[in-house]
């Protein structure tokens, strides 16, 4: 992990959510550059003594590998009937914070964590806030190899531009942690997220996408204040 | 295949579908014991000269495998904008036509393809017509297989026996042809097919399910009559 400015304030976001972890939690693990931090703060509060008997869900292979490497103790979806606490970053939020997420193209295991935590903490450096979502990111969404073409189709019937992403060290496109691909999906406007959400999961041949409506309970935001991170928490609309 | 007297209807049927099909069409090709009975049909027409210039999409490996088999020319989604009809079974069919497929634990790909079918055409025995839908089958859902347990405590929230399908002839529970689990999902009541599809897809970790609702253009029925079979068309409520 890098120690730039972003960085720094992407770690005091992500320590700010860790710290809210008690013993005995189901803790759920994000992916990305911002919530992969919360895992070392976990670890070092629980190598302390700090903390004890924590049992952690991954939501990718990055989390998996970082909370086996520094010894968080990992549990299946079937061992676990509610998470207690689940810490994921975003690429976007909204005032009424509702989210785009899946840079890391994590967003299937991703929601799948955030509907079973009860408290679905987001951590976000300040640069993620907007007016409006798809101000400036795509909508990921997953979709099986085989479908898309078609799946193409249906979303610019919906008014969407799909782009299918590319991987980096690796011939032709980013394959998922499910063996899946990926599309960016660009919108001009996206008025009704919780409306978008459910018209790109009803295409036939989509899994999860990276529109987040009603889960985020919290989001933590991390600013620089006269150089020095400071970190604010943002509540849903009518939550006191 | 056999030669019972189930067989010859289920073969009655999809025959009476393939003979639907002209030259230069895009054929989807089903799934199952009923369905797959056209596709030596469409193979035997095609050897005739009858038909030319047919391009097929498979439902699954059962089709895939017996169209290459059979020589007939496969193409992936990838390939066509439209398939001009597609052929394909059902396990229950209500009088508005609205279906429950998956028992052959295709419903993934025969959805995708049914929803790009310009006529999806059914084809079953007439042991497949019930008064409601869920009289006497389950709704399979295909499910990513770290996400069973809360899918299925999200399924009984919607009323639903959730069961996990097992295989026979491989240990432990079915893989699907996209590497999935299958959940099979017993309802009391299914009163509104098209908010139950909605609702099953929009719990995080499913993939498709077997409801099919607005989907089919015709259903093809085989019975005996006095011992011949013989096949009737059924139309969408509304259509003359």
């Amino acid at each position: 992990m890098s120690s730039s400015p972003v960085d720094a304030l992407k770690r005091a976001a992500a320590e700010a959510a860790a710290s809210r972890v008690v013993s005995g939690m189901v803790v759920g693990l994000g992916t990305g550059s911002t919530a992969i931090h919360a895992v070392p703060a976990l670890a070092r509060r629980l190598r302390s003594g700090e903390l004890q008997d924590i049992r952690a869900v991954a939501t990718s292979y990055q989390s998996t590998m970082l909370a086996r490497e520094l010894g968080i103790r990992l549990v299946d979806l079937e061992e676990i009937e509610r998470i207690d606490i689940a810490i994921d970053g975003a690429d976007e939020v909204a005032p009424d914070l509702t989210l785009i997420k899946g840079g890391g193209g994590a967003q299937t295991r991703e929601k799948i964590i955030a509907a079973l935590a009860v408290d679905f903490t987001v951590v976000v450096d300040e640069a993620k806030l907007v007016d409006r979502l798809g101000s400036s990111r795509a909508v990921p969404v997953e979709v099986l190899p085989f479908a898309v073409a078609p799946v193409s189709r249906a979303i610019q019937r919906l008014g969407g531009q799909p782009e299918l992403r590319m991987a980096v060290k690796k011939a032709g496109p980013v394959v998922t942690d499910q063996g899946n691909l990926l599309l960016d999906v660009r919108f001009t406007e996206i008025s009704d997220p919780a409306r978008l959400e459910r018209d790109l999961k009803m295409i036939p041949g989509t899994l999860e996408n990276g529109l987040f409506v009603g889960l985020a309970r919290r989001v933590l935001v991390a600013s620089l204040d006269q150089g020095v991170p400071r970190v604010r928490e943002l509540l849903p609309p009518g939550t006191s």
